[in-house]
């Protein structure tokens, strides 16, 4: 390890990581103490010690009060996935995007809805159905229902110059949510949007949003056959 | 904001987050300098700091050098996605996991690796067919190309005891990878394996793992009906 790497916590973790990758440091070891490493790294014993706690966020060491560090014996794989606006992923590719409403309409919520939105139980929420597309291609079909108490400016909103999905963003920004990841498989009307073939297999997904306890959105969205997902680990 | 929140630079995340997300900061809008945020809460210019490094890192605020910090337009939506080895997968959701191995081969290494895999070119690897239960019901079904420079020891292991997926973690660790999600329609193989129709569209993920310039592996895993990866945003 050169000098100028030690002088910062990102430096430390790098090395750190390079032991534990080259097994140095083997799976369920215990690895030297704090002020040990500080001393090795001549540097100040925080800096070793903010280098180990984002490993032990990682869950490549484990961390106890008495017992000291240990190698994780089966660090979890963690990958952080971007999930941006579709219009920019489409632009990122270097196509073209546009969007188009298919459907847009006041609604009671859903029966599939009613443990997530509970508080809107009584109230319509705004529906719409959208198709996305990348160079005048399908790209995704989106199914989403807005709750209107948490972005009321959506009521009188068009969606067809800014995809809902773009307008949210910006309009009714969350706080956390749930996401999920599974294959369907293309139906009649998927098939004829998505231009797919009949039973073809497609990638989707599912998000609901909200912003604290207040429920914004689920969403819907099934991409094209031969979409992927990328991320690095 | 209480006193005690604005100990620490995760209290003043906090709060800086709840501006932003009830928008009292609005999309696009510059945010107060770093000297007078730290007046405001009390603490020092550094604690603000390393609270808007983690929200620049997060992609909701954009900084720059002179033109301050200002709330991003566009926050990418950002998810951690955690890839346990199957075997805790299955057992988190308190079913048995077992697995079976279904063919284990030495082939020379498949020209769809050719490009990932240079330095093995002209080397045999090591093809591993995988089959993994939950309450012996078929889970996923694996076949995984291993590069037997990177983990040697694979040669004379039989992954009868113990799956490659859970063998490499120990054996072989990696340092960084590259995965991607996508759908995949049932062909006959998969169907038998699986249990599923004909045609189904199930649910897949493919990942290759270096440890520095090294390939270790290239896994192919394609899961059962129904299958959802989860994560929260």
């Amino acid at each position: 390890m050169t000098l100028t790497e030690t002088n910062s916590w990102t430096g430390i973790r790098k090395e750190l990581l390079r032991r534990i990758h080259s097994r140095v440091w083997q799976p369920g070891e215990q690895i030297p103490h704090e002020a040990d490493l500080a001393e090795e790294f001549g540097c100040a014993r925080t800096t070793v010690n903010r280098a180990l706690r984002d490993l032990a966020e990682s869950g490549l060491v484990v961390r106890k009060r008495r017992a000291g560090t240990r190698v994780a014996l089966n660090p979890p794989q963690r990958a952080t996935l971007t999930i941006p606006i579709i219009r920019e992923e489409v632009e990122a590719t270097g196509r073209t995007y546009r969007h188009s409403l298919l459907e847009r309409d006041f609604r009671p919520l859903p029966p599939m809805l009613h443990g997530a939105f509970p508080a809107t139980l009584s109230e319509d929420v705004l529906y719409l159905k959208t198709l996305h597309f990348a160079d005048n291609r399908p790209y995704a079909y989106e199914e989403r229902y807005i709750n209107l108490n948490a972005a009321p400016e959506a009521r009188d909103t068009a969606f067809d110059e800014v995809s809902a999905n773009e307008w949210l963003v910006h309009n009714a920004p969350y706080s956390h949510g749930d996401i999920s990841f599974f294959a369907v498989s293309a139906d009649k009307t998927l098939s004829r949007k998505l231009d797919a073939g009949s039973g073809t297999a497609l990638f989707a997904m599912e998000r609901i949003t909200w912003a604290g306890n207040m429920p914004i959105t689920h969403v819907h969205l099934i991409f094209a056959p031969g979409y992927r997902m990328r991320t690095e680990i």
